[in-house]
């Protein structure tokens, strides 16, 4: 369904060529500062990049609609409000018959009917992470209260890979000053040269994201399912477009040795610190004091100006299709703040059920 | 929490050093076949293999409480209770001054306190995913009603991997003849043979675990948060040591290029099938019809014989553990029948909580 | 929290002096007629009457954003939004100080802080109830395809009591034709009467609507703690000034013997039926194919221009407080389609977890 | 489904005929008292008394499971079990043919077909309520941690009325004493009279519970939806044979006038109290800070000595039922027990839910 959390609560509404799109944020204490001025801001980081993004015009503008009073959240749910500009619905309908390879449309069809309203993706299209984002400031927000902060960086673009272990300063904000996100001006050159060229020749390219947040308290996660790896995987899993979700060493852990992944307790200034974090800040589905340290992989874009077989359930014969208008080459570096929203959205809700949060006075 | 799932719910109990452990499964249809003898044969396949793992003597002999009569289940929830036979515990209380690296301990005793029952890792125990397994078979006979059929077996340990894209019926049933779950003889023998020169070296193995499903209806999973991959994944992280989980391509996904990832579409017998399957079955959170193929990673076993840096909470300095008592060098093995499981349980909640399969006449 | 049910989901926002209220409605089919006329229709049977109700003028226009398209409604999330035309909140302020007796200004405060956006009562604002009289539209609209129908009347204004057991198809509709939702002319006069005689004496007056339900299936509603009368009333008490909820004859029930309570079977044309109707259609928590018969009680409205005593939270003395302003004397013909509407979100969810409606083709 | 709670969440199982019932009690944090003595306590109260409830023996002795170490709870699920010793149900398999009048053998054969397990009543039967006692016995151990304290007894035996508007002392505790759960030795006398008239004749008779709860802090309950009054409204029908639920006044609030039924606030050493208790502790869906006070409506037992008409759903034509056994005249002394520990039970999960009771250290 479209509503994810158990006491820190977003749902989310609208399809990207309705009147508008938009979500309702339930669950978060009065008092906290919120404005659409710093919602806005996050929304423009999740705007096409020049050069390297689709040209069209997605303004975004946000309206809150409920649930904010002078400046501060009211205890209420918080209601916000994108209205769609950009309607053109027209080439969409006849993805019903010949689906998109790498798309929903297939499964969406055969799941709603031919009466399903496929325009622009429908519920399954990545303009749905606008809300998303939106309501990610909420939650960032509330958890700045309690010393929490998220940064997210785009790790790799196809082959080309940061290699360094950034801490959470490093980037912080920093890399949304780049139209790659990536983490230095000399990754970002790479990173845009490895984008264009895949656009040039007339395809897409993927990549992986990382996200670090600092600030969690020791033990926060439920076991034995509402673990803090399952939950936040749930919710990445749920952005269009990813494939895979790690933690710490991740993939890389099932290489190696119990003595080299073993991250080894010592005291640093009278907390208890590891000396690696091969494990991402994760223990038996609770933090343990160490960053969090998630990637995430996405696949390329699915729409490429190339003409893909596909079939067509109208006459039941295979058929050619060619994808007309301006696509992201790269969806990555518009999904950075996405990751960072997502994995807000997540902590926020583990810290309310987990009482670290309180919901009233 | 201890409960997952909306429409077809397990909740678990116990913990390894109390009188046992169990579990209640709620939601599952009258009719269906079930018998203490099909549970204790998927338990059985959760026991270490001889030679290389834990000699530890679990016999696991599950008892049926409520649910099922004559054979059958009877719509009402079904409460499944394996008794502890070895309950020596005395050598767990000291990890919550000394927490061991790599385990539970140290978040545990900071969410739950000193008063928290840590004895065989409490909650937080391999231990818990007998009952996992227990549930997984009513899952499993649920949905092979519906032609629905899971198939998990050792992809790789350590860094010996399988590198073939083997299918369901090529794995299904066969690997629980192999003490490693390998899908090949030759490969049982290296699988093996890393794990026991873990062993030797005192130390420990991880690995990574794949998983088949056929069957499935095009279209299964609710968006936009309950997808059937992000279902599938909370779930997946639940179980102890799990680091990583990807779909299809997965990681792969993120160095590829848009033309080779997307799966083209084709009619086979008048089914819409994909000539490849880099989505690993799922597109926009939906089966696409193809079959569901997921891998897991396992990080080694963090219980090792040798003598690891850890702290004191007690004194406030640094420590030195040694781990006595005898653990599974590698515990992918055994993790196989949890790995399919644990996918049975999410698939049987989101086919019924879809309408799939009805809870009633 | 602000969200009701598990497959057909209503969630609220708003309150009544900010921007607007609104609520999203989740988990509808596609494919059901829907359009903004139909709604606003139960919307204006919830305005008060000339001459019995309050004189503010807000007219309540609703307006679709999201989830319906050409008339029909397309599988997701449907979002209602109604502007607040009067929003003059001076006169609240002073409530959380001297708290009014019978509101929820004193928990309130106690829960939320002096922070709280107590105007127009916040949260727990009568006006919350348009959003729901919105989505029960939604509701109605799907179940009608089933079958299902609504009925809601006026069964007493504080001593005036309508003593017919009367069928639906006698009121469905019609009473909206009467300024106190009576379900006939005479009775009318005598609630009329009643609510001005109260209005006159500045004070306010109490009621009971009842709410009768056709063309249930026989088993609606989910064992052991989901049960169609415990989900009907958990909402039910969340409609302000409801004191209590009752099935069939109810608390009489516990006056009356075993032989005289207990419905009779017999065969009525093929089909089972009852020869009295005592259990309200309602048997271990399930339909059993007769009327769904149930009735709620509403306190008198709370606010009475009549001065009160209460305390000044401020200063710790007690206070006299005199409520400006016009309100309801009686709020029960202003509940009657609230009852009806929440009737129907309750029945809507329980069809679709019971896998009555499916969710998809 | 057979799960009910977000924080503090109870699951049953098992039905009167298969090997036994029990639950599992998830959320209660570490370090509470509790014993099989005192559960076994609460056990007792709901057998039948001497003379005036059913002679067959059930012994319900309670076994814990999991979640218990050495007196205190640990912080994991708490698992109880209680073993039929009487199993005869070879009675019940008619009722599937001709189902007993005010029983849920109708709409449970219609729901789950011939198949279903209808052996003494399956899960509608009345004895699912002993594990709810046995749950509900943890939930008062933890809240007596907060001082809150139940307190319920008998109001009425058909038509013998308690008068009195009892305070918890008055009635607390000692009420058990009395067979019929009678606050007075003289209403003990009336009702016992009541019941047995009602026996002699061979018929039964209904009453209702009043329920009384102190020490709840003040704004308890979750606006709009998860309101006190409404999450206990829900969890009482889920009791066999209650047909109604009223808080303070209730219906008698509709009779009322503003003036008349208003709660005027007043000091009370520095205390905020009302003047008099209408509201039944409860203002907009949040507990006021006065005593919590239900009643709850039961209707007389369904399971009559004397012949009653039916229909034979095998021939479809009506038949004559007598049915069998003995059965208690008055489900009421039995049901107090009952409505004290599924009141708690709300309590406990609205205490969690709100972070008055923290889960963990």
């Amino acid at each position: 369904m479209n509503t994810y959390g158990a006491a820190f609560r977003v749902t989310v509404f609208g399809s990207s060529h309705g009147p508008g799109i938009g979500c309702v944020v339930d669950g978060c204490p009065a008092g906290i500062d919120l404005s659409p001025d710093i919602v806005q801001k996050d929304l423009d980081r999740r705007r096409p990049s020049s050069g390297i993004g689709t040209p069209r015009a997605e303004e975004d503008l946000v309206q809150m609609q409920s649930g904010v009073h002078e400046g501060r959240t009211i205890g209420s749910p918080i209601q916000m409000f994108i209205e769609n500009k950009d309607r053109d619905s027209s080439k969409y309908s006849a993805f019903k018959r010949t689906p998109r390879p790498g798309h929903a449309d297939y499964p969406a069809v055969v799941k709603y009917g031919p009466g399903h309203d496929i325009r622009g993706g429908g519920q399954f299209s990545g303009r749905m992470t606008a809300p998303l984002v939106a309501a990610g400031v909420v939650a960032k927000a509330l958890l700045s209260t309690k010393g929490i902060r998220f940064a997210a960086y785009t790790r790799s673009i196809g082959r080309v890979r940061d290699e360094e272990q950034r801490s959470l300063s490093e980037v912080w904000d920093k890399v949304y000053g780049r139209s790659t996100r990536a983490a230095s001006d000399l990754l970002e050159e790479r990173m845009r040269t490895e984008i264009l060229t895949a656009k040039e020749e007339g395809d897409s390219v993927g990549g992986t994201v990382r996200c670090i947040v600092e600030g969690l308290p020791v033990g926060l996660g439920e076991p034995f399912f509402d673990t803090i790896d399952g939950e936040l995987a749930k919710l990445l899993f749920a952005i269009p477009a990813v494939k895979g979700v790690e933690f710490g060493e991740g993939f890389g852990a099932s290489e190696m040795r119990g003595s080299e992944n073993n991250d080894t307790y010592h005291f640093e200034e009278g907390r208890v610190r590891t000396s690696s974090n091969h494990a991402g800040g994760v223990l038996g589905g609770m933090s343990n004091g160490m960053p969090l340290d998630l990637r995430v992989a996405f696949k390329p874009t699915a729409s490429i100006p190339r003409a893909q077989r596909t079939v067509d359930l109208g006459t039941g014969k295979e058929a050619m299709l060619k994808i007309e208008g301006r696509h992201d080459p790269c969806i990555v570096p518009r999904a950075v703040v996405v990751v960072e929203a997502v994995s807000a959205l997540v902590i926020a809700d583990l810290m309310m059920r987990g009482g670290y949060i309180a919901r009233t006075c």
